[in-house]
């Protein structure tokens, strides 16, 4: 094993005790496996190092993964990034799990986003996005070819209109700049002794609302490749760019620090910022 | 009288009575006199032909007046524009009320812009916003100085927080683009017979949170002057020439022509074209 921890051998068999089985995370790994079928050899292999694929704290109540593959040359693809954090706190425990396909510079389509944080049995935040690459205000064209043909809509319709679901704001104003008008932004709260119906809601139309979204992107976003004038690209460039750096800094990089320690979570932070190709602020 | 009416004696006195007071009304009316009163020199006198400041339908169902006065020459401000609509439809009334300040591109600050729709007696759609004229996910810098150095978010959140209150989506996604993060978009539905509250809200938390971001704009918007690169400066004229043309086909020129005869919404468009300076499409 490559954890932080196979050497301390007092902990380690508590340590290595695997990220517990969530409805959430199992959703999530079915995505990847369909996008990975679907992709194929547009994805290069695996490229993290063992420390980081699977990472642990000192104190055993914190346990991550992270898996990064780049997309292979001459393809529309950057990088698809899984990372899965599972940290006990007093009261339960906080489980983020994030899968995200990122396009490169020969296309302007949306990036693939899909984040859950639940922080208790009964209650999730999800943010499932197309996530646009231009300055949609002044690009209706945008709009219309990957928001309003492609109906994404109604599946945030659906799932905004479950009895559980409230609109959910990123405390960041950045983040909520950044998303999409169609993104699914909700938190989902089945109040106490909810775990069933929570589960229900995640394998049911949460599920579906994240296959249909991600099935769209498959179809019209990650073969796509765009011309473009050498100024819009540089443009689309310098605005990626900035949506990269600030997103890992309003999240897993504020995150990280707070469950792991501090060469554990620099490492993989280090990680995330290779794939995200953005430097240290 | 200007009344495009005036000239047919028969339903003369019954098309001339004045709209109605509505607490929705009265409130846009003592902010635009509270905003007059602070711009002061840099509003030209209003520049609206009688025959579209006020205008009537054949049918004497609907009424609707226009007023646009121009910024003056060497001011930041391009116009503020006032725009009332009320229509008589079966089951009560529809009644739209519009305060809109844009500035013009000797400064990139944003432009203040409310709108309020009245369906009936017991709920509104408010959209309350400082429009921003930068793709904020490129510029973090404006998110920072005009939305989250003046506190924005909190109006919303007030406003969201009252228990009649949900969110509202524009059937536009280009409208939902180009709002900011901290944009006031709600309806408020008070059920039935709950007029007294509407009244209530209007004349409180609803006046209170519109009063507060045109202090905002005010303070920190409308005299602001903004060194720019002339790249820069072209990008944000192309952005705004669509946002105003986009929300122009959205907005007024979709519901006038429903509400009023045919040379009347198109005289009226015509003006409020002119003020926004965009071509028929």
């Amino acid at each position: 094993s490559g954890s932080v921890l196979a050497s301390a051998p007092g902990v380690a068999a508590a340590s290595r005790a695997p990220e517990p089985e969530l409805a959430h995370r199992e959703m999530a790994r079915e995505l990847a496996y369909h996008a990975e079928a679907r992709l194929g050899a547009r994805l290069l292999p695996s490229a993290v190092p063992a420390e980081v694929a699977e990472f642990r704290n000192g104190a055993g109540n914190a346990v991550g993964s992270l898996d990064v593959r780049r997309g292979s040359p001459g393809s529309t693809i950057d990088f698809m990034l899984q990372s899965s954090l599972h940290c006990k706190v007093p009261n339960g425990a906080i489980d983020i799990t994030s899968l995200l396909i990122f396009l490169n510079a020969s296309t302007d389509a949306p990036h693939f986003l899909m984040e859950l944080i639940q922080g208790n049995p009964t209650s999730i935040v999800v943010i499932l996005d197309l996530l646009p690459r231009k300055d949609l205000a002044l690009h209706p064209e945008y709009i219309e070819k990957y928001y309003e043909n492609t109906q994404l809509d109604r599946q945030r319709e659906k799932i905004e209109e479950l009895p559980q679901a409230r609109p959910y704001r990123s405390q960041s104003l950045f983040v909520r700049s950044a998303c999409s008008p169609t993104a699914i932004l909700v938190s989902i709260d089945c109040g106490q002794g909810g775990g069933s119906i929570m589960d229900e809601v995640l394998r049911g139309q949460l599920a579906t609302a994240a296959k249909e979204l991600l099935q769209i992107w498959l179809d019209t976003c990650a073969d796509h490749t765009s011309k473009m004038e050498e100024g819009e690209r540089e443009y689309m460039i310098k605005r990626d760019q900035m949506v990269r750096s600030k997103s890992i800094e309003v999240d897993l990089t504020s995150n990280l620090p707070r469950m792991f320690d501090p060469d554990v979570s620099s490492r993989v932070i280090a990680e995330i910022r290779k794939a995200f190709g953005v430097q240290e602020a």
